[in-house]
């Protein structure tokens, strides 16, 4: 029997039927039988606030429980003035903290950027990257992720219909899977 | 008669007694007379949705519009995961929108970043100035602004006791005042 | 009588028929009155070692005099993994040294990636924009110039006959010509 | 019996007696039984340029087959202008191509970067952890290595004294051995 994964999606656009969105829900659509993928949201998040920790609020509680839970995280993201959308950064913040029980440490990570234009946000992709490395989430590296003209890759009702993007995730989240399989089997 | 330019300060953290909000207040102190600083607050910014751009929260706007009433911009900002905060970005990403009427366009801007330990904020520092990039922001470059061990400069008060980085950032208001002077005076 | 500035222009490709090459003969021909753009080479640099600047390589001394006689610098570039070729970091890690007397100090810049590949070399171009930052060169913020699918652009001949990038080159030469004369004009 | 990793270290200083070198030779004397470290000279690479890869030159050939005869790449590195030496980053470009086999492909990295300064070469360091992306090369993010106040760290002859510098970078290479062994160890 295949082990089956668990993982969370954090997705850096508000919008309805933002092109991310549509990715994300893309994406759970291709998952291999090994992956189950899940939206996490993340638009209630309170601001990240160090005063707060003597009494978390409730969602950054459920959000910091729901990912503890998960065998890995997968970001989809716009690029907002070349780098990660403020949502998105401040849902990262509230999972680190505090800093020596962050739920994301050792979690394996991979990153999907998209923009309507070409650069298929290349600034948020790796600012996200950078953010990896200090919260020790081993990040996948190929095959990168960056989805150019995502306004020509959906129909009217959302759905996924470039074929070659298709095959591309595809692949994307069977390397996902094994990279995933890999940081987390039993040593020796 | 100097000429006096009004700055907004954008601080990165919400926390009481934050380092940034030390920092901040520090840069109010010591500003020449060419400079008026003033914090202006982002914790109250509902978080960026293109969707609500049909009816702009008030929060948006009234932020919008006292960045506009502004000749220049400084970052005053922690690092939390290597990167900017979250509540930071957010501001960003709602002053710069809508796009072709963004209050930041144009604006000189600088960065100053703290740490408590010894990298001084490094890499939110440039994942800003990669943001300022496309919204076109006049960065100045030198002096670089890495406030490094930031518990150790101030007293129990919040005020900046440490003379060596009192008069670094004397220096580095005095080269904003002329960075702005230069960007912003008349043409010919 | 127009000012003119002449401007250094620093390619990081070596490859003949290079797309970097191509770019940078193609902005030499579109050029406004005010801007003379001259390519000066680096690929005989001898690799940066601090113990030569006892006495420093004839090739050294020849690019740090003919930068020094510039009034602005143009970089031209392709990403090598998402970075600048070795050999532009080369020619920029000696134009800048030693220290206090770094030829580049307050030089205004800016930088022209271009790929192959859709993403423009986006990555190059921002790991060049964060060393300008420690060398004091200001920076054209807009137009961002990200060239795309590069191979696509010329003709055989090496001739740019893309009418929408020579459009676009030529409105990104005047911003930096207006660039070099609001940086470089005297004070009041 | 215990596994023995190969790991090939490149130092992105050219200069007799530098931090870098300094800290690479202490890497050498503090490496755990499973990895054996060796520096792999770079400064005589010929500047990559595609054109030569018809013929490639001696020394990128004999660079190529001794990368690829690693289990491991570490990089050690000072910080030229908050990025990457020149030199090193040549010597990526050219151990990366030609593209369809690279040597690089898939081998686990790890970085280290020093300043004499506070910084730590951190601009150093993630310009590189970008370049390993595409690279596909799996990068240890934990514990991250930025060496301060590199000068402070050694005697005359050139030994690491810091007790503390030495407790961390023994920490750090245990976690590079398990890194490794993680990364290579066959499937199921």
């Amino acid at each position: 029997m295949t082990e089956k994964f668990d993982v969370a999606m954090l997705v850096g656009s508000l919008r309805q039927n933002s092109y991310s969105g549509r990715v994300a829900n893309a994406l759970i659509k291709l998952a291999p039988p090994e992956l189950s993928l899940k939206i996490l949201p993340i638009g209630g998040l309170p601001f990240y606030n160090q005063d707060l920790e003597a009494a978390p609020p409730a969602e950054w509680v459920a959000f910091r429980q729901a990912i503890a839970a998960t065998s890995g995280v997968l970001f989809v993201t716009p690029e907002y003035n070349r780098s990660v959308p403020g949502v998105l950064k401040n849902a990262i913040d509230v999972a680190s903290r505090p800093g020596k029980s962050s739920v994301f440490n050792g979690k394996p990570a991979a990153v999907v950027s998209q923009s309507p234009g070409l650069l298929g946000g290349f600034g948020a992709n790796h600012h996200l990257r950078q953010s990896l490395v200090s919260m020790n989430m081993p990040a996948m590296q190929a095959p990168e992720a960056y989805i150019s003209r995502s306004g020509t890759l959906f129909d009217d009702s959302g759905a996924l219909t470039n074929q070659t993007t298709a095959a591309f995730l595809t692949t994307f989240l069977q390397a996902f899977a094994a990279w995933i399989a890999l940081i987390t089997k039993p040593k020796g």
